[in-house]
């Protein structure tokens, strides 16, 4: 029996105008990602860094919704002025802009009824319908609307909450991969790989990597499939060529 | 007389698995967006990231390439199956992809006619009418077609060659950037911070990030414009703001 790989695929909206002028390293990218290979077998198919603008949100949830299974979206979901993610979202949608019951109660504990200001009660305002992500850092949630997951754009806030979004999730196959560093260039090497990768066409994802490593530049060869048999004998093709070729392993 | 200030903007993309994969922590986009900020005056409005497949890279060139004034696009431009960056825009563009000869003897010099080979050769292949950005690194160039930047995915590599864009690039008004760290948090500032920004509404944009410093929480507020005096004016607002509120400044 042909066994079955489920592929499941999601993109990633990064909304900040400080990712965009340079000021804010994007962190958030590489988490994700990582975290929906590892931990749910879905992968990334597109990720977009675009401004704190009310119709290029709309226009771009629009976009992603549509063509990706799963869209994870971070930052703008904050007490300030520029933090319009989920205003825009729901207009997107089409779905009113409203104080989510839940969230505005766990927001009035935790800043206490006095304290509980218009800038603070705006971060239980959600599209309507939204499921909670709940934050253990700080309270504020993120929610879930359809296919939209909404996070917080500050890391470390971020990592706190992203396996409370587990449970929305349909896992597929989890994507393997393996590596294998060569003390070479990847021009050495680029027809033999070419040939291997047509062999391979649409099972194995090879990708090329020049790396400088401990003052030696190098080649990582890297092999991305949920095929764990096709993986192995993909690696084994690569050893061999490598051998043929007299070139060296880089241990690391 | 009104001081006009010109707004030039970019926008760049990101080709390559191994930064969808999460493999690889993308460094390019913060070091491209501070350079085009502070050495050319030129605001980057969008980032995509996208994977090495030719439809896909099509698709965005010539979005991008109408919607902005410039597009810089980073990665798949070496020697290897999964390097197709050139062959690509040559497509979206309608133009040949061929041989650029400047390229050729460059590569042929460095490499020595026996080494040459087709690997190698593929890096001197660009659509037709190129002109090449010169790479004091390891040779091969990339190039600018149109209003498209081309550049290596490796950032050691990219960052010595970037300044080579500088001769094709028209220069806008430099954006002044000036920020206020404040100890306090965002939801008890939101308010005012909205305010002072409809008073600036289009001229200066107010950003508001919290930070977590030497264990102490605080949110860091970032102005940005092109004009010197509504920059002060705008800062000064906010200072005003903060000490009628009693809230301390972060020192650094």
């Amino acid at each position: 029996m042909k066994k079955k790989f489920k592929k499941v695929n999601a993109s990633i909206l990064i909304i900040g105008n400080e990712i965009l002028s340079g000021r804010t390293q994007d962190l958030n990218v590489s988490f994700i990602t990582n975290w929906l290979n590892e931990k749910c077998g879905i992968s990334v198919g597109e990720v977009r860094i675009i401004p704190d603008v009310e119709k290029i949100i709309v226009k771009n949830i629009l976009d992603f919704s549509k063509r990706f299974k799963y869209v994870f979206t971070t930052g703008g979901i904050g007490p300030t002025h520029d933090d319009i993610t989920a205003k825009s979202i729901s207009k997107a949608l089409k779905l009113k802009y409203q104080y989510h019951p839940e969230a505005y109660s766990l927001l009035e504990n935790y800043y206490g009824k006095n304290k509980f200001n218009q800038g603070r009660k705006k971060m239980a305002k959600m599209p309507k319908g939204s499921s909670l992500i709940y934050n253990p850092s700080s309270t504020a949630p993120g929610f879930k609307i359809k296919n939209i997951f909404c996070l917080p754009g500050v890391p470390t806030i971020l990592k706190s909450m992203i396996d409370n979004c587990t449970e929305y999730l349909k896992k597929g196959s989890v994507i393997l991969s393996k590596s294998i560093n060569l003390h070479t260039v990847e021009s050495n090497i680029s027809l033999e790989l070419e040939d291997i990768q047509k062999k391979y066409l649409k099972k194995i994802d090879i990708g090329s990597y020049p790396f400088f490593r401990m003052g030696k530049i190098g080649v990582s060869i890297v092999l991305r499939s949920s095929d764990k048999i096709k993986i192995n004998s993909c690696k084994e093709d690569i050893e061999k060529m490598v051998k043929d070729k007299n070139i060296k392993i880089f241990k690391n």
